[in-house]
C-alpha cells in the first residue's frame, strides 16, 4: 500500500486512507492489547494475515511513524516492533471500536470486565493503557 | 462487499471487517456531519466514490442496519438515507478519527473551533450531535 496523494483533506478520510484496510489496524491492536512485538507473533494472529500483507503494513506503519522497528538486543537477527506516541494515541479509536461492537455484534468475544471498566471510567482506562504502552517505549 | 463469516471474534476486527474499507465510513461521515441524505449527494463528495462502490456500500450499510433507505415523500422516485441509532452510535469513533488526524496530519482541513469544542467537552459535543441526528430520525 503506497502512500499517494490523498483524495481529500478531510480529517476522517485522512485516517481511513492512511490505514487503507483492516490489516494495519489489526497490527496496532496486537501491539496495543495483545503484547505482540515480533513479526512471527503478528503472523500467528487469528485473522491469519499473509506474509506479504504483513510486511507491507509494517513498512507503512513505520513510514507513518506509528511504530518503530529496532534490532532485538537479545536476538540480533530479530526485530522488535513498538508503538510510538502517535501509535499509542490511536488507543481512543480502538476503544471506541470495542465499545461499538460490544453493543451491536453479539458474535464477538467480549471481555465483559474490560468493557465495563471502559464504560465506567473511560479516561482512567485510557490513561492506564497509555501509561503501560509508554513504559514499553522507554524500556 | 459481501457479508462473510468473520475471520475472528475480536471486537476490533468486527468493526473493521464490517466496514471493509474507507468508503462505507465516508458515507457515514456524509450523513453525520455533512447533512447528506441522497445518492447523488454522496456521489458528489470530494473523494469521488464510484457509482458501483456507492451502491454496494449503501446496501451493506442498510443490511447492517446502520442506515435506513426510505422513499422521499416529496420525490417519489428518490430515496432518503438516514442513520439508525446503531449508525449514530458510530459518532465517538468518527470524532476520535478527527482528533487523531487533527493532531498528526498537518495537511487536513481542520475546523479549529469544532476540534477545540470536542477537546473541551467531548460528552457535551457527542450529545449535541447525537441529538441532532436523532431528530432527523424522527422527522
Amino acid at each position: 500500500m503506497k502512500k499517494t496523494r490523498k483524495k481529500s483533506n478531510c480529517p476522517i478520510n485522512s485516517v481511513l486512507e492512511l490505514f487503507g484496510d483492516k490489516w494495519a489496524f489489526l497490527i496496532v491492536r496486537d501491539l496495543m492489547f495483545n503484547g505482540k512485538h515480533y513479526y512471527g507473533e503478528f503472523l500467528n494472529s487469528e485473522e491469519k494475515i499473509s506474509t506479504n500483507i504483513l510486511a507491507d503494513r509494517l513498512s507503512l506503519l513505520e513510514e507513518s511513524e506509528i511504530i518503530t522497528k529496532t534490532k532485538d538486543p537479545d536476538h540480533k537477527s530479530k526485530f522488535v516492533y513498538r508503538l510510538t506516541q502517535k501509535g499509542i494515541d490511536l488507543l481512543p479509536i480502538l476503544l471506541e471500536f470495542i465499545l461499538w461492537s460490544s453493543k451491536y455484534d453479539n458474535e464477538v468475544a467480549i471481555d465483559k470486565e474490560f468493557v465495563e471498566a471502559i464504560q465506567k471510567n473511560k479516561i482512567k482506562m485510557l490513561n492506564a493503557i497509555s501509561n503501560r504502552l509508554k513504559n514499553e517505549l522507554i524500556e
